[in-house]
Order: C-alpha cells, then structure tokens, then sequence
C-alpha cells in the first residue's frame, strides 16, 4: 500500500510541496452527521475509542467527506493513558471528562507505575486496522497526551480549571509532581512508540494544559517530559523517518524553547501570528496552524479571508501544515469546513514553487 | 491629606523609588475572614459594589491587615458598567455572573446607547468616600473592563466561555460588534473620567477576555479601543498625572503592541517572563505582575523563592510594581500573602538605588 498523497510528511520535514497541506484537529467529529450516527450506534464516545472497526470507521469519515484532507488521525483520545494507568476515565453527559480517583496523596503517588501496554492493545490495533483501511490514502498521525496535561486529569480529576490543586503541588512538594511526570512521560515513549510500530506515521504530542504555566514552570514541569519523550521515540519505521510535533496550546510565548527540545514541527494556537511565529524559530521546525475554529462558525466569504490572511503571514517556502488552532467545534456547518480547505488548496499553490 | 506613600504612583511612572511597590489583584475578597463578614452584612457581591460605605470598608480590610500594601484599589466589578447599560447582571452562588437579556439581534445593538452617568453614581461616591477614608495611606485605583471583555459579557451572557458567539459575530457581522464596542468605550471613558474626577488617582483597563482572540483580531476588536479610552482619559487631575494601566490578561503576545497605545504601565499576567517583557516593551511603560496567585496556595518559602526569581528576572531600575498576574484566590492562607509582601519590601530594595 504505496503513500498516495505524501504532502502532509514532506510539509512536516520542511521538504517542497505543491501545496501547503491540511488537516483538522478534531476533524473527525461531532460536527459530522456521519459520526453522530457511529457515536448513538457504538453506545458512547469510549466505546467509539476502545473498539478498533469503530475508530476505523469514524476516523476515515471526515476523508470521505473531504478529498481535500491531506492527512488522517487515530480517533482516540488523550486520556486513554491515565485510564490504563488506573485512574477510571468516565464521561458524564454534557461535561468534560472525569476520573474516579484522583492522585494527591503521596502514598498514591508511590505506587504509580509505567502499565502494561496491553492495556492499552485496542489503540494499537485500531491504528493497524486504520492503515489497513486507508490503503495509502494519506498518512496516519498517532498521538498522545503531554505528561503534564495528562498530569492535570490525574491529580485535577477533571480538566480546564484553575489547576490550583497540580500548581499547589507543584510548588509545595516539586517531588512528587516530578514522580507522576517521570513515570507518565514513560509511559507515553511506550505508548507511541507502540503506535509508531502499528502504523503511524506522525505522531503528535498535545499539551492541552501547558499555557496555564508561568515561563519557568512550563520549562520544568512541561517542556522537559515532552523533550524525553521526542528522545525516545522511534526514528523511522518502515524506512521513513516519523516527524514529530508537539502542541502546547496557549503556548506560544516560548516557541523558542519549544523549537530546541527535538521536535519537527511545533502546533500552533491562533493566539499568534504565524508569520511572527516563523521569524522566531527559523529553519529549526516546521509550523502547523493556525485558524481560529471559531472562525469556521462564519461565512465562507470570512473564513476565505483568514485563510489568505495566515498563508500569505507565513509566506512563501516549505514547512507549512495548515491546520485549525484547536479542534473544529461541534457546531461547525460542513460546508464552511468545505470552505477552509478549499481556500488553503486554492491560495496555497503561489507559496510554493519547485 | 497629603499622600504618605507615593512609592506606586512613581513606580507607574518610572521614577526612582526606594523599593518595588506592590498590591494584590482582588485584594480585598473572600480569602479574608473580614471582607466575608462585611458580605454576610451586606447580603450580596452587589450590594457591596453598590453600598459606598460598604465598598469602603472592604477596601480598606487589607491595608489594615497587610501595611506593606503599597496601593489601594476601588472594591467594584467591571460588570457594573453593562449593567448600567441596560442588561440585567446578577449572581447565582456559586457561579459567575450572568445577565438577563444578552446582546446578540441587530435591533437590540441599534438601540444601545452610553447610560446616563447618574446610574453609576454609587461608584463614584464610592470613590470619594475612599480618599476620605484612606486620608492620604496610599494611593487610590480606579478601573474598568475594556470594551472587548466587557461585549464578551454582553453578547455571551457570561464570561469565561469558547466565545462562539461574540467570536461568530466578529467574522460575520464586524459592523455590530464594532457598534458595541464603540458605544461601550465611550462609556468608559466618561466612566474613568469620573472616577478620576472623584478622586481615582491611578486607572487600570482589565482586559480579561482579550487573550481568547487571534493577534489581528486582539488589535482591531480589543487593543484599538483601549487605545480610544487612553486617548479619552483626564492626563492629569489635582496637580498629579494619573497613570493609566492596562492589563489582558493571556496578551503577553502582544506587549509590542500594547505599549505603543499610550498606557504608562502594563499588566502581565504569570505565563511571561517579566525580565523578556521588559526587553521587549523597552523605556515605553513601566510593568506590573507577575506572580502565579496559584503560588500563594503553597509554603511562605516557596513563595518568597518564586518573588526573588521575578525581582531578579525584572532587574535593575526602576517601572516594576510587583503584583499578581491574575487575582489572589479565595483559598489563600493570610500568612501566604503576607509572606509574599515580605519578600517583595525585603528584596527589591537591592534592585532600586537613587
């Protein structure tokens, strides 16, 4: 099964492109009628994750959709890991995610450990099934969550707060934060790595939670366990080298950093401007972004705008992935989708000349 | 009533001082026992905001509980000024504020109008019976939010959301956002006007909700009418300039531009390094944060670790007043905040030398 479109790798590596390539955080998702039907039939959003011809099905919809989509992720989700490790992942309808138990006390935190991947085995045959399935459409991205996102649901129980219990943490007693890091940013290197394995051919780290940092904290407490990770995954597989991105939502104040740890491309939040955002790290990365998704929710004439706005800042050269800021939102008509990446396919060409 | 501490107005305007003045964002609030008993008094948030000797007395607690408090700040709410624009705020415990009617149908925006100063007259006898009270102590602050957090709260209903709905209109209908924010900024330049006029001797801008927008978008629909307000403002009032601040909160992007609008001093929030924010804003402004209020939830000598860092970070030299980067949470032991002023007076000293 021959790579038919190999846009999306080569843009990762900053290698010449036709076109600046796209894909969408999210993009299988709620805003698809198509996966709605899959998500009421498999029961739940879990049970979507954890039965591989599911996450087959729905991560190949939005492809079917948009033949203008250059690039396929796994359907799962960050907080499979700290399910494994044995917190009890569960979602409450309407909510965000929550786990029954949470780490705070230290004799808790003793005892957490690297799971056995097995645990874990219904992500690595979902992604195998997935590549079987593509037949070489597009490439597949593997992924998994920072260990301080992760960390945040571990000891938060929940996400998107003030994280004042993880910042406590992290400042009364640095070494017990630095223990749930250590062991999760281990399990992330086996977890990819399993992925890289199985069939993914990017992979992508998302440190959701990483811009409710201070500068010094993102370094220590972040930064660090996501540049581990990059040292220990698998290179190449299948004789391609397997580029790396890293995501750090709200964190584009320290793209410098970000650009030393390892990584071939840095995600980006809309938060910045892309052009700004290329001076600052040069030729070490490549880019990928950055549309505010709450744009898609406008006109087409709108969206066409930013998207001409973002090419034209980044400008001319390789190493552009075109991408959402963060995941599409469920209320998102299809046809501005449609829209997005029409316009990226259309206006994107001038930028690049071989 | 002469002024006996001048330290933070000199520091707003970068000139010599013998330390680092500092206050707390939302000092007086329910982390102190008092200001809670002064709210079971009053019945309600509002009918503190509302009641001027109520909103002194609450605003005086912490000077007399932390005499190394070097600034004051009128005890209100940003929200008093939609609310006097006609929208319904209330409270539910436990939640964030929400308002009856929201702003979203083309006629309801044609209708709006800048409200009758009258209807904000509690906040401006709120402000003189302050002077009087405080009788020269320190400082005095007024504020405002700025027009871009304060529609976020007006179109959405509520704060701290994706804001789809104000973001939605933004790319689709920029013409009725701009109305909002145009006719809200005219409102706060009378209303900072008028808190000046009744004795505010500094003014500070909170930009809560700027950080949730793209740089183009921060510009056009937040930074250029913070701009008009400063424009707007009374420069110089009972023989003293009064120093304008301006504060959004995620915006440390952006500082480049911010400094060009003509605030004296802006607001950092914790995500920045103070010492890279100062090099990159230059002789323009003067600084004010920036420490995690999360930090205060820790130990006094983890806290006073983290003051040195950023006192160090800042350097030399005078235009650094020593804040939060967001307000002091109500889980905040007193000792800890006390531990935090300590170390500000104890080792900033080293950093000023006439």
């Amino acid at each position: 099964m021959k790579l038919q479109n190999d846009t999306f790798l080569k843009a990762l590596m900053r290698e010449p492109t036709d076109y600046t390539p796209v894909w969408m955080m999210r993009q299988a998702g709620r805003y698809l009628p198509e996966y709605r039907e899959s998500r009421k039939t498999a029961g739940s959003f879990l049970q979507l994750c954890k039965n591989p011809s599911f996450a087959t099905e729905v991560t190949l919809q939005p492809l079917d959709r948009y033949p203008l989509l250059d690039a396929s992720i796994l359907f799962s989700d960050i907080l499979t890991v700290p399910d494994a490790m044995g917190l009890g992942l569960y979602f409450e309808e309407g909510e965000g995610p929550k786990f029954e138990r949470t780490l705070r006390e230290e004799a808790d935190i003793q005892k957490l450990a690297v799971p056995d991947m097995a645990s874990l085995q219904y992500v690595f045959d979902a992604v195998s099934q997935i590549r079987k399935t593509l037949n070489g459409r597009v490439p597949l991205i593997g992924f998994s969550g920072s260990p301080w996102t992760l960390a945040t649901y571990m000891v938060e129980g929940k996400g998107g707060t003030d994280f004042l219990t993880i910042k406590k943490m992290a400042y009364a007693r640095p070494d017990l934060l630095h223990r749930i890091l250590d062991i999760t940013a281990q399990t992330v290197i086996q977890y990819l790595n399993a992925q890289i394995a199985a069939g993914a051919q990017a992979v992508m780290i998302f440190d959701s939670w990483g811009g409710a940092l201070s500068h010094n904290a993102y370094i220590e407490f972040s930064l660090n366990y996501m540049q581990k990770i990059v040292n220990g995954l698998t290179r190449e597989h299948d004789g391609r080298i397997v580029p790396r991105i890293v995501f750090t939502k709200g964190g584009a104040l320290w793209l410098e950093a970000q650009a030393e740890i390892g990584a071939d491309v840095l995600g980006l939040d809309w938060a910045v401007d892309i052009g700004s955002a290329r001076k600052r790290v040069g030729d070490k990365v490549a880019l990928q972004g950055n549309l505010d998704p709450a744009i898609l929710l406008s006109t087409p004439a709108a969206i066409e705008k930013e998207v001409v706005n973002i090419l034209a800042s980044y400008g001319h050269g390789n190493g552009h992935v075109f991408n959402l800021g963060h995941g599409i939102t469920q209320w998102t008509p299809q046809e501005n989708a449609a829209a997005m990446l029409a316009a990226v396919r259309e206006h994107s060409r001038q930028y690049h000349s071989k």
